[in-house]
């Protein structure tokens, strides 16, 4: 079964595969996807769009996973996030992926083993837990993160436990 | 030219279609589109979407118009009308349409002459603005009205005022 984990924004999307076979975990690939700041907004909305449907192809995931939003106290950032998380849980279920939503905490969990670990033990926890990862920086390691949670929530939910 | 005014929602989107020729504006359809509560949000956004699309093929409208977003005082509402909204605009920006975006003021102060005017006065003034129509809900009131500000706008650019 291959996840695709994504950590969406506006500006940078960051997205992680992996290969789930029972407990066993494998890396397929990670990026970034990024918009042109310059552009107008429902441009790069659309570009953010057809690169998710372009990755979603090419790849050809069996499910996706999203981490739960922390609502920003800036409204205006919260908007923004909320625009780009739209377009990319959208391009995903249009292209017939169930979604999984993980709160924070859960993806930490699912990680690390704590729900309260900090960001850079979660990074260094998803390079130990894919093999041969090489992360293109932080918001593709959050997409790992949440691909890995939706691997486990998988196994635990096959296993009677879920 | 044919505009398609928006008012995104993730329950329900009003959208309203407007001829425009010069100075003349005409009405063409009106509507509101609904997405299931009970579905999960990927799917409802999804559904906005594939609807949107429909819609956008029908009637191939040259150009589309949507409110600037008054940031809600509620972070999680705010989220919810960022997602739905972002599929919007993604939508129409992926069909090839231009998306004139307009602040609120400037809706009212082209539908009404005032920027200050009340919701009811906006509503009462499409229904004069086109003559013949039947509004389906405030929803639909508010895309007709947003349709409206997109043409005057443009006739106001070809005017060389604008």
């Amino acid at each position: 079964m291959i996840i695709l984990g994504l950590d969406p924004g506006l500006g940078t999307t960051g997205w992680g595969l992996i290969r789930a076979e029972g407990n066993r975990l494998s890396h397929l690939a990670n990026g970034r996807l990024k918009t042109d700041s310059a552009a107008p907004l429902p441009r790069r909305l659309a570009h953010l769009d057809a690169m998710l449907g372009a990755l979603i192809v090419d790849h050809a995931p069996d499910a996706a996973a999203v981490e739960e939003v922390f609502v920003n106290a800036n409204p205006q950032s919260t908007l923004k996030l909320g625009q780009a998380r739209g377009v990319a849980l959208c391009a995903a279920a249009r292209a017939g992926l169930e979604v999984g939503e993980y709160a924070a905490r859960l993806v930490k969990k699912a990680v690390v083993g704590v729900g309260g670990a900090e960001k850079a033990q979660v990074h260094a926890m998803v390079a130990r837990l894919l093999p041969g990862v090489t992360i293109d920086g932080a918001d593709a390691a959050d997409a790992l993160a949440v691909a890995i949670c939706h691997a486990h929530h998988i196994a635990s939910r096959r296993a009677g436990l879920g």
